[in-house]
């Protein structure tokens, strides 16, 4: 029997020196995971810096890296995002090419998806959009359609809820 | 002569595959950089993945990283963005626990910043703000007159843009 992946987002807290990233990163890359998106960043305390993670394993193999990465002694903190009670965020910035004819439906779906215009020359533009990534893939989808020449994505960071108001 | 260490914001197009992440994180990390903030994400093409990274380095020194990182097979571009003009983004979420007297202080500083009000309870709130690390560096600097319970920061992606006009 296969067992499903599932996708999971992890938020390490660690120590903000030298090779701590590598170390980490290391942990989760010797295992083969496929991992989507990677963010670290610092805090609010200088010694410390989050790195988010999100990739895809089967439950025990989540289990597993996740008790070896408590372990190491540079990291403070481990735990899942529950996707129940948490926010989910990322940042995207695409640039369009685009032809004249096209402008104002671009700027139609922009206005749609709350994103905005950020950039605007004669022949591209570059728009910023933020929210879950749900939301970040859809408003990806639908650009299809335009001559995409880059897209940058933060990946995603996350933060426990206290409400479940704001979803 | 103590030489000055500088700023700088590399992007770096890799192969989606195992292990990549490590490799090119681990470059970085053998050589005892200081990352302030790394992100890795998909691109439009599913083959490929962007790792942006913020560091610290002389000249010399990150001359030579982006020498050695273009020659690793599975790195398909690297460049150094150019503050002149590239347009650079990261997303902040941020936990505050308020008093009910502190509420509309801080949301008048989430206005003035442009940032938004993502969860509400009776004791803490979650913002979300996005912008140039200095404006979230700003933003931060105002709040921490009050009481920060968690920081969750994307780390900075950056594009290049075609004019000067929106920065």
């Amino acid at each position: 029997m296969i067992k499903p992946l599932k996708k999971t987002i992890v938020s390490v807290l660690v120590l903000n020196e030298a090779n701590v990233l590598t170390r980490v990163v290391s942990m989760f890359g010797r295992r083969g995971f496929n991992i989507e998106s990677l963010t670290v960043s610092p805090t609010n305390d200088p010694n410390l810096s989050r790195i988010t993670l999100v990739f895809y394993g089967t439950d025990q193999v989540i289990h597993q890296i996740i008790t070896q990465t408590k372990k190491l002694e540079v990291v403070k903190e481990v735990y899942i995002l529950n996707r129940e009670n948490s926010l989910y965020r990322e940042l995207l910035l695409v640039k369009v090419n685009y032809e004249k004819s096209e402008l104002s439906e671009i700027k139609e779906i922009v206005d749609i998806y709350r994103a905005k215009i950020v950039d605007l020359s004669k022949s591209s533009l570059i728009i910023e959009i933020t929210g879950a990534p749900e939301k970040i893939n859809g408003f990806m989808d639908v650009l299809k359609d335009y001559d995409i020449s880059e897209v940058c994505r933060t990946g995603v960071t996350g933060i426990e809820s206290n409400t479940r108001k704001f979803k």
